[in-house]
């Protein structure tokens, strides 16, 4: 494990969680104090503030990256030089030129690699995407993924230098996954269109930004992060198909609701801004947040063989996607995304529009009126021209 | 009463509806049998197929037009030719430069002139805009509205021409106004990106769109509308604030669940898209969705010689923006607000987003961690640095 | 009207509200000083101490009682004196006797009676009930009303010489009579069995208390009802039916959330606890609790010659049910609801439970099962065996 | 394992989910067929339709109980002639007395035993549960658990002989340790009042059933247990404190929501009535119904020389107040708990109501006005005159 952070302990939360048979041999992180509290608190028999040394450590099989993200690319490379499966917080790079060149070191390496997109693996996305792709909602048309709250907990976030960026690379890099994987992986990005601005925080990254990712088949993705939401963690998704709709509410409203006096309160859940009034804790936030099934899909593919649903590959896509998001926040218009790698459908075209209801007419819509009626409102294939029919 | 089609029969029921003093007198529509029913229906002493001898009828104190788009004028004309106050659908006009000449005219006569607008007249509409404006959720930082659909129950909506456009002049003319209401409605509008495509419907103009409007404060308003939702009438509204969040759902989770294996079932609400299942019926459409507490705004305003919250004013605004919309959904670039008349604030600049936290630092968040410490993240002024600072 | 206190000014604000015809023409309460300020309030042209002067006002059609329990027979007895039709807030008598006492008076005086019980006539009670009616859950088992909050506003409901009773007389009058509607208010109530305690307030009279009521053909009924519910009023109702359910939340959770970090809250609702953290306000409390829909059917009822939806004869089998509610908290035994009077259905009998599955098996249950298939569980009819038979 | 039914498959699915170091070596179940499969799905080196064979296993080192109620007391039997540890599915007994047997039974043997109680370990629950052991909501007045679905998957539920009961045994089980948990596991449970009847379904036994459940120390515990609920699995608990409030529902709101024509639609959830419409998944049902927490802590307690949180003394508890509950449902008098065994508080009295104001008074309550101002109502200790002060 590299990094003792937040993001480090809830990693090491799930993968020593339960009745789990995974260990963590190794920690290293910059400073000695919590490097040594981390050993201590997960049983680590290993720890150190040497990264290559826990990397190269022999009992290490596999290696997590739980650090800030301008250490990624480092701490990847020293995975290659020693042949060490790799598996990365988000987001891969701080832009797709980094995520690329550690993609391609590690295919060069060719070492197992998994990139640690949580959210794709929360148990409410894994039976939506698998009800999607049984065509429960048909054609998916428009895919939203909502992240907001009010600010992360590490000050390094802050840090436009050691972070890259603001909301956008923090939070967004979750919501473009999510919709590739609603939309369909192999479906390519095409141009993005951002606003971004920081109105809250006394930063230079920006705090809240709202883009759209057009894809080649028509099918649209849209992203809302901020780090000024108020009112604890905001994660919603939102899809819209031809035959169905999927809602999904991750963290405020799970089912779980507290009201409290506040004479007692306790610690709630990740990112709550009280303890009294209405609060609405989370269950199982490790489970909730997909760490559980994350892990053991990596764990799973790298004792089989495969790769894990999410690789670098995955993170370079949300790299390119998320720099097409910052070049139009600053250029006003619609950027393309740039994948010099590409290895999905090319070539595809939107679907058409046009449902067929007689020889003569295309159906534009049914319904039940008030009064029982069945109505059909039809378009003349050869005039154009709309018309209405009862039927019956 | 011009129209008596399907959003004419809403506003009689809400204005002759419970014990109300009201009373529609007249009524013209194009087709005889339709408004032979109406007049039935409703108690009307008169109907006609003629627009003029309705509006010039002497009991008529004030005309409600509902009619399609493309007749909005004409009406408006004939009622300024008999001086009789008016009162009509959204949108005011398919454009703006039609909304300009509606405004124009009615001022130019002098008659009391209204804007039916509704969802910002709903009571939870109402009671939340009035809390933004208490400060309950400080400076509003965004305002989005949603209203999607299965699609308009008349004809004509689906016809370009009559229309004059699709689901944004149709749903987006609410979201504007709701957008506007919460972020201000003297704050100018700046300008519009709007993406807009037929994904759905056999159709010319568009079924879906989102759009984002840049305001001079900074503040963003979104809209996002559909022809193509599957589910029901989906009509909520979300705002951020510094100092909280507001969300709202009109239609489809308002407190009313159902189960039903339809053996029995019947009607229960507006685009409801099935009755067997799940179903989630709205107890009193009418004042859910506005049209009571709208009409009394109305009714009240003439009586007391006031102008109405929504006025003509503010239905070419609306147009304004939604003229913007298409253009950009067009060009794909952040088209202007072509605003003529402008009765706002001028050269409103964005607030400041730096909080004081000391002589040296502004404050970036404040937090309490998982093992109860109190944690500030802090910027140094001169440096710019970010630190981190555990209070006692 | 009267009474000036709490629920007299909710029913002004209903009786006057929106565009009303109807008008509040004299006042009546015990406080001069209340009295004055309600007529200025609510422009009654007159007012007074003297409770008969009010009734007898010549301009007076109708009285509507909004006085403390202990007070409503002396207002009925003067009504019927003074030949003037009434309506009488909830609920009719403190006990049986004094409703049976009350009804038989407005009978015998041939005046028009009306009961005020408002959670009968929300918008979405209505709807359900129309509902049930219309065979949407089919045969009704079981109807379950709760409403509890932190407590009355008024003085006089913790003092049990004026209100009768605590929470049972207060709020389980409005849960007797919602189970009624659904289950069927010609479905004789037979017998109850009440739990009831004073858990935290320092009185005489019950602060809690939760009730069975079994209905002659073997639906049940049940309230909960507290005076010590903490986090706003909460209102609900749920009905389970043979083919449906019914989820009713008419207050707190009703599609309206605000976060507020309380820098510029205000009053939200009726017994909310709280002006910061998430709150759920109501939009329009009036409708949502039913007064306009009650007093529309009151005066049309009235205008039309009819009975209202609900008349003194309701409030006396109500106050019937909750004298054996009373009894049963005391016996600890099942108590018989005392109906002297009871114009219901007689003799109805439990409706028989047993579906034919064919001519040698009842239809225990049908299932579709993990693996897709379709499986029924029958029970033979000669033997009484429970049998599993997976379809094709 | 003993058992490869639904149950049995479920509990096999969690303990070898995930990353689980977890083995099940053996299984036994009575017929061949489905012992062989289940052996093969699971990858259990041994089966068997014999099972003391199966528990006799030299490498099984604890026995799970997932057989039909009446096996249970046999399979205790032999794990205690065998030395092994066991964990059984809910309820342990049919009755008490059965339930008394077993646990003396493993006492006398000294073996380790679980209950297998799992809806006490959801993550909701244990958080929940803590929450209120930290004092979040006060004083615990109310507890009441809703279980709830269309009837259960397998035959021998719908027989009495097997069964033992209906819904009442099959879910009440469930209700009242959730209860237990809320208000305390060392108050005990005194006296039981319920209601049964079966309402719909071709059987001996009960299909709906509503019971209150009095503990020694003033709080009342209540189930509501139904086969006959139309909709899907009703989970919900209810908690109200002097200090708070808690809403949970387990499975049916869960923030996970979808809409579907039905056009390409699949299995979605255990329970679920219909794969169109609105429906309501849940993400994980393994984790959000307490199987892994629950085997964590079986197997965690085992290791660690322990005895885990719910143990055959539970189960022993549970059936005395379902043996109350079916006595009182026949008698219609509240029965007490018959409890030979009893480990927890003995003479625990109520909790006083008083809350001191001031020297002279009582506070009734506290509240903020309409108007702004503050108010409270006091009661005169000595005259027990009830008044009303506005503070300031």
């Amino acid at each position: 494990m590299l990094g003792s952070g937040f993001i480090g302990r809830f990693y090491a939360d799930s993968i020593q969680g339960l009745r789990s048979k995974d260990k963590i041999v190794s920690v290293y992180s910059r400073r000695e104090e919590n490097t040594k509290k981390f050993a201590t608190d997960y049983n680590c028999k290993h720890w150190t503030t040497n990264m290559e040394e826990s990397i190269a450590h022999p009992e290490v099989d596999m290696v997590c990256i739980a650090l800030p993200n301008n250490l990624h690319e480092e701490a990847v490379r020293l995975c290659c030089k020693h042949k060490k499966a790799v598996i990365t917080t988000k987001p891969l790079g701080r832009n797709a030129a980094e995520a690329k060149r550690m993609l391609e070191m590690v295919e060069a390496a060719g070492i197992f690699n998994g990139y640690l997109e949580d959210l794709v693996y929360t148990p409410k996305s894994l039976k939506a995407i698998e009800s999607v792709k049984n065509g429960a909602i048909g054609r998916v048309l428009w895919a939203k993924s909502r992240e907001t709250h009010p600010g992360p907990h590490s000050d390094w976030f802050w840090d436009i230098e050691q972070a890259g960026g603001g909301c956008i690379l923090d939070l967004g890099c979750h919501c473009v996954e999510l919709n590739r994987s609603y939309i369909g992986k192999d479906i390519r990005p095409v141009e993005v269109m951002c606003w971004a601005d920081t109105q809250v925080k006394p930063i230079e990254a920006e705090d809240h930004a709202i883009a759209l990712v057009k894809y080649e088949n028509g099918a649209i993705g849209q992203f809302e992060v901020s780090w000024t939401f108020r009112g604890g963690l905001d994660l919603r998704d939102e899809v819209m198909g031809t035959e169905g709709t999927i809602w999904i509410n991750s963290f405020l409203r799970t089912g779980f609701e507290m009201f409290s006096t506040g004479k007692g309160g306790d610690y709630i859940a990740e990112k709550a801004e009280s303890n009294t009034g209405w609060l609405f804790p989370v269950g199982d936030e490790l489970n909730e947040l997909g760490y559980n099934h994350m892990f053991n899909d990596m764990f799973n593919a790298r004792e089989s063989g495969k790769a894990p649903k999410e690789t670098f590959y995955d993170g370079y896509v949300v790299n390119a996607v998320l720099d097409a998001a910052y070049k139009s926040a600053k250029t006003k218009l619609w950027e393309p995304v740039m994948l010099d790698i590409w290895r999905g459908r090319v070539g595809v075209t939107k679907d058409s529009h046009l449902i067929e209801f007689d020889a003569d007419h295309y159906l534009v819509k049914e319904e039940t009126t008030h009064y029982g009626a069945k109505k059909v409102i039809l378009k003349e294939k050869k005039s154009g021209k709309i018309i209405e029919r009862v039927l019956e």
